[in-house]
């Protein structure tokens, strides 16, 4: 329990899997926290309403009022109109367009309300109470469904002109790659999300390559990358080739971000990172190879240390600057 | 002939091809120009005496004594370690390695001297001065012998953690595309610089294809970037074929910086820019078809305004704010 008599704030993680509500003091210690699936088929007014539920669950479980908070920060994983306060088109998110989160949490508790995209949040988080601290030219990247990148230069959160800016899974590294949602082609994360390495795994499978995989995806109808990451372990050679594949494309990847930002760090977060060293290190050891060596020797490459905390915390933080970063 | 009364500064833009030496005042006025080739060839110390001819020159033809400076930049084509004034390496400055050539001015003029990138030094000073005032996100790039790059985020020069920022030319678009001698592969520079241009069309002649530039190729043994053009305007399908080439491989870089920075301009520099709408148009066009929506529709694509001024003019500013961006 802290001790600090500033006070506390209320961020939430509202992710396209899970909700992440949690209480929280300004040097970063958490009182209370709360985890819940989002469910994000029910569609917005079903999300919003389990969202604000874990909100009012934590003020009763701590005996508060919303009056007793400096604030609430959303951190949503959306692109943002920050000005409007409005969760624009979450693509894992479906039936949200242009819901005005910040105001509905805005008018509900009648306190101070932020809104903000959950990997920039993340790069925040990092940087005021993480692995970033101190590091003023900071970059965040989320490997997850797709990559999200969140950035700070200066010292600065940086949003870019219209709060739009770390789209860095949207990047071509193949300019004569497949074609993109986003209508971009050869983009980064067809070649390293989580469902880039499934999509490899069912090719192979189909292709009828011997794997442990192959019983899952069976009975499961699918194989996930927990299931990749679990087969890679146990020294099932598919898995163990489908990875490899994944980081050589992950460090193409942070080798353009190094090249470009010469950054101090860049912190990988989200689900596929805790793949851990089998991704992370032949990425690494690709920025080492291809980057200029003066930027790779100033860049630290580390998995994220708040792991699920990190948007939280950054939301947090984002309200005790009033917003102003 | 300006009104203002702050004293002036001298400002160098040392290029690989040349040198372009200007007395500004602050309000951007250039009160007295002087170009000449660099002849690189010779060597350091023959071009730093060439370059402090200049400067002397610029000084006695004013009427004017160093203290009546405010002090001197120098903005070198070349990773430049900002802290101890060095030049480090400089690609297309053959014998330069660490040259200490902040001091080597400082201590022959005996007032304040600055040393900067010379595309940084260009961005600043569209910013400052050119198509890009006001604008707080902002990426400068010069399109030669490489692709380079200049950034301002939130209103400040962005050098990153050791000064090296910028280096977009060396982003991989292409993983599967040939080594750069970076050491890096697919990089964006390989794709759209004059150097490739040339080398397009010197394969597609030697392949036996019929174009004016085969008269040329033949008579100069070389095809420069401007005769490609002036062959292009003329109608000349293979030099028409080469740039349409090259801006499709401009327009997928221009797309990464977009979506990575959603900046609210990008101005393009660089002698390569020269070739204008029939580069620039099929680019930005790109940029409009595979950029997020929102992004694309936030930036402005121009051609440099200050054209060989910038650097020079940023380097004035750089030493109006003591070196402090």
């Amino acid at each position: 329990m802290s001790e600090n008599m500033q006070s506390p704030v209320i961020a939430v993680d509202l992710g396209g899997t899970k909700i992440v509500t949690a209480l929280i003091f300004e040097n970063g210690d958490i009182l209370d926290r709360e985890h819940i699936l989002t469910q994000a088929s029910e569609g917005p007014e079903a999300v919003i309403k389990r969202m604000l539920g874990t909100i009012d669950l934590l003020l009763e479980r701590q005996n508060m009022k919303a009056s007793d908070l400096k604030g609430i920060c959303v951190a949503a994983a959306s692109p943002v109109d920050m000005k409007k306060g409005i969760v624009s088109t979450p693509p894992h998110l479906p039936g949200w367009y242009a819901v005005p989160l910040r105001d509905i949490v805005r008018d509900r508790y009648g306190i101070d309300t932020y809104l903000i995209n959950d990997v920039k949040a993340a790069v925040l988080g990092e940087y005021r109470f993480g692995a970033g601290k101190g590091i003023d030219n900071l970059i965040c990247i989320t490997l997850g469904t797709g990559i999200g990148g969140g950035i700070i230069t200066n010292g600065k959160l940086y949003f870019g002109e219209v709060g739009g800016a770390g789209e860095v899974g949207h990047m071509t590294i193949d300019a004569n790659g497949p074609r993109c949602v986003c209508g971009n082609t050869g983009c980064w994360e067809l070649f390293v999300s989580g469902t880039a390495m499934e999509r490899e795994v069912v090719r192979h499978l189909s292709s009828g390559e011997a794997s442990s995989l192959a019983e899952i995806n069976r009975k499961n109808g699918i194989v996930t990358s927990v299931d990749i990451t679990r087969a890679a372990r146990n020294g099932d050679v598919l898995a163990i080739r489908v990875i490899a594949g994944s980081a050589r494309y992950l460090g193409i990847g942070l080798v353009n971000l190094v090249n470009i930002f010469n950054p101090g760090m860049i912190i990988i977060g989200g689900g596929l990172s805790k793949i851990g060293d089998i991704l992370m290190e032949p990425a690494i050891q690709v920025v080492k190879d291809k980057a200029f060596r003066v930027l790779s020797g100033a860049v630290q490459i580390v998995p994220s240390s708040l792991g699920d905390d990190a948007a939280v915390l950054g939301g947090a933080a984002f309200v005790w600057v009033g917003g102003r970063v």
